[in-house]
C-alpha cells in the first residue's frame, strides 16, 4: 500500500467532497446555525438543532480553517454557528441545551453533558483559530461545567433510582482525556491534566479486561469492576474503545508515555479481534461481551464513525509502533469502509449500513450525524501519514 | 385457507409451546415477580424487571387461567406477579416505576405512563379472573392514574421545552380505547366509555390522513394536524396502526357502529399499503411519511410484535366485514410470520429480524419481549375464527 496515494485520496475527498458539501448545505442563512439533517443530496429533511452536532461544526471549521489546506474563510462559518449557540444555546445555569428548534429556542433540556464537551472544543478550537479572548472564556466555562457534572451528568432529569447498579462509563473518561488533549493544544491550559492522566489511567487500568481481552463501556466503581450477570454490565462498543485508544495514544505521545502506547497498541488488536464480523467484513455497533442477545436492535448494522475511528486508531498505532499489523489492518478497513461507505454518485458518506454493508438510510447527516468524525477521520488519517 | 386448521395451528402452538415456555422459565422463585429477559432455551440473560412487562405477564395469564382451554392454576401465577408489583412497583404518588431490579428495589423512576396502562389491564384481568376486590380497586386506581397522567405523560421527567412542537401522541389513543374495554368487559366499568368514544374519534378522524392513506402517529393539537416538515411528524409506525385498528373494531362491534368498522378496515388496507416491505416481505417498523431518512436505526427491521397485531386486525376485519381481501392479507402474513419468526427448534418465536427476515437477536424475551402479543395474538386469532 502506497502512502502516499492514500493520503492524497483522503485529502481530495475532504477538500473536494466532504467540506464543500456541509458549506454548500448546512449554513441556515435565515436564523443562524446549522442544518445537519440532509438527504443524500444535500436537501433538508428536520430543522432541529442538535447541540452536539452544531458545536462539532464549529469545531471542525475553526480547526480546519487554519490547518495546512485550509482556507481561512471557514472561520466565519464557524463565527457565526457559534454566535448562534452561545446567544440561545446555553441554560441560565451555564449547561448547554440538547437541542433549540430552527429559530433557536431551546427545545430539548441539558439533560445531557456532552453538548458542554462538544460547545468546549468548538470554542477552543476558535480560540486557537483567531486568538479572541472570548472564545477562551467560553472553552473554560464550558469544560468546568462538563467536569463538575461528571459525578451527575443527567441532573435533574436522572431517572435512575436506588436500585439501579452504580456505573462508570467509558466514554466519560475518554472524552475527558481527549477534551483536556484539545485545552492544552487549543488553550495552552494545563489546568486539566492531572485529571486527563487520571482518566487515562481508569481507560487502560480499569475498562480493559485482559483476561476476556475486551474494553468494557460500563464498569462497577466499587469491588469487582466487571458485571458479567447484566446487559449493561457487558456491553461493548468496538468503535468507541478505537477512538479511545487513539485519545490514549494521542496522550501517550504527547507525555512520552511509552508503557502507555504499547498497552493502547495491545488494546486495540483485542477490539478489532472481538469486534470485526468475520462474514460481511466490517466492525459491529454494539456487542455483548458474553455474545448474549444485546438490548439495542440494530447491535449488527454497520455505521461510519466506527470506521472512522478505526483508520485513525490503525495508522496513528501504525507511526507510534511501526508494527506491520496495524499497517495491514489500516488496509483491510480503509477498503471495506471506501467501498461501502463512499456514496460513488453524491459527495459526503452513508451513515447507516446493515451488516452486509448494503445503506438502510440515504442521509448524508441527521441526529448523530454531522461534519465530524468523517473529516476528522480524512483528515487526521492525512495528518498522521505526513508525519510518518 | 382452511380456518379450522389455522385454528387448531394457533392454539395448539398456544397451549404447546409459548405458555409451557413462560411458565417454566419467566418465574422467579426467589425474589417473586418474573425474568423476561430469556434466550433462546429459556435460560436468563439479565433480571431487570421491566413494569411494562411484568404487568403483561399478569394480565395474560390471568386472561388465560379463566379462557376456554386454560387452566385454573395459571392464576397462582398471577397472582403471585401482582402481589410482588404491588408491593414493590408503586411510587408513593400512585404511579408505577418503569423498572425494579431484582430484589424488588425500584431501578427506573415512574417518567412512563404504560406502565400504570399496562398495571390497569393486569389488575382488572385479575379481578374478571377472582372476583377479588383489591383487583378491582387498584385497576381503577392505575386506569384514574393513567387518564389524568395523558396531558403530561413524562411529569418532572419531561425534557422537551418551549421550542419543541406540541404533539398529540397516536399511543396514548389507541390504549384508553381498548383500556376502557377492558374496564367496561373485566369490572363491568363504564366509567371511561365517554372518553373512550373521544378517543377512537381521534384516532379515526384525525391521526388518518385520508389523502395520503397514512396513519400518522404525532399530530399538532392545532391547526393543521399533519407536520410533514419535521421526523417527528411523518413518523409512521404500521403496526401500532394495525393494533390501534382492532381496538378500533372491537369498540365498534361492542357500541354497535357499523360506520366505524367500515373506517377501521379502510385503514387497515392503507397501512398495509404504505406498510408493506415488497421486495423482502413483511411489515416494515417504522416510516416516514414521505420516505425520507428515518430517525431511527433499526426502522427496516422486523419485529414479531406488528406482524401478531396484524394478524389479528386481518381476521377480526374478516369476521365484521366478510370481505375476501381480509382472508388473503390474512393467509399472506400468516405464512410470512410463521416461516420467520417461529423458532423451529425450540418454543416461542424470535422478536427480531433484518429486513431479508433473518434472525438478529436469540432472545425469546426482552427488555421489550415478554408474554403478550405473541400469545395474546395466538388466542385473539382461534377466537375469532371461532365466531366466524
Amino acid at each position: 500500500m502506497d502512502l502516499n496515494t492514500v493520503k492524497k485520496r483522503y485529502e481530495q475527498e475532504l477538500y473536494e467532497k466532504v467540506i464543500p458539501f456541509w458549506e454548500e448545505h448546512c449554513i441556515d442563512k435565515e436564523y443562524g446555525g446549522y442544518f445537519t439533517s440532509l438527504d443524500r443530496d444535500g436537501s433538508v429533511y428536520d430543522t432541529e438543532k442538535y447541540m452536539w452536532m452544531q458545536w462539532r461544526i464549529v469545531y471542525m471549521f475553526a480547526k480546519f480553517a487554519v490547518a495546512n489546506g485550509g482556507k481561512k474563510e471557514w472561520i466565519d462559518i464557524a463565527k457565526k454557528g457559534y454566535d448562534f449557540l452561545y446567544a440561545h444555546g446555553k441554560s441560565p445555569d451555564g449547561t448547554y441545551y440538547f437541542a433549540l428548534n430552527r429559530q433557536g429556542v431551546p427545545s430539548v433540556a441539558p439533560y445531557n453533558i456532552f453538548s458542554d464537551c462538544f460547545a468546549a472544543m468548538g470554542a477552543a478550537a476558535l480560540f486557537k483559530a483567531t486568538g479572541e479572548e472570548k472564545y477562551r472564556d467560553e472553552a473554560n466555562s464550558a469544560m468546568r461545567s462538563y467536569v463538575s457534572r461528571m459525578d451527575n451528568p443527567k441532573g435533574r432529569w436522572e431517572k435512575g433510582m436506588s436500585g439501579k447498579a452504580k456505573r462508570l462509563s467509558h466514554g466519560q473518561f475518554m472524552m475527558l482525556a481527549n477534551l483536556a488533549y484539545e485545552m492544552r493544544t487549543c488553550l495552552g491550559s494545563n489546568e486539566f491534566d492531572s485529571s486527563a492522566q487520571d482518566a487515562v489511567e481508569a481507560v487502560v487500568g480499569r475498562f480493559w479486561n485482559p483476561e476476556m481481552r475486551i474494553l468494557f463501556e460500563n464498569i462497577n466503581p466499587e469491588g469487582p469492576a466487571f458485571d458479567l450477570n447484566s446487559c449493561e454490565g457487558r456491553m461493548v462498543n468496538p468503535g468507541h474503545g478505537l477512538e479511545s485508544m487513539w485519545f490514549m495514544l494521542q496522550h501517550a505521545e504527547q507525555t512520552g508515555d511509552k508503557e502507555l502506547i504499547a498497552k493502547a497498541a495491545d488494546i486495540i488488536k483485542g477490539i478489532f479481534e472481538f469486534g470485526t464480523d468475520r462474514e460481511f467484513g466490517g466492525i459491529y455497533y454494539f456487542m455483548d461481551a458474553l455474545r448474549k442477545p444485546h438490548l439495542e436492535l440494530q447491535w449488527d448494522m454497520k455505521l461510519w464513525w466506527p470506521h472512522c475511528e478505526a483508520l485513525i486508531a490503525c495508522i496513528f498505532a501504525y507511526r507510534l509502533t511501526k508494527e506491520q499489523w496495524f499497517l495491514d489492518k489500516f488496509e483491510e478497513i480503509d477498503k471495506w469502509t471506501w467501498d461501502h461507505f463512499r456514496d460513488p454518485e453524491d459527495p459526503e458518506w452513508y451513515a447507516y449500513l446493515n451488516r452486509r454493508g448494503e445503506p438502510t438510510h440515504t442521509l448524508k447527516g441527521g441526529k448523530w450525524k454531522t461534519f465530524f468524525h468523517l473529516p476528522r477521520c480524512l483528515f487526521t488519517v492525512a495528518d498522521q501519514i505526513a508525519k510518518i
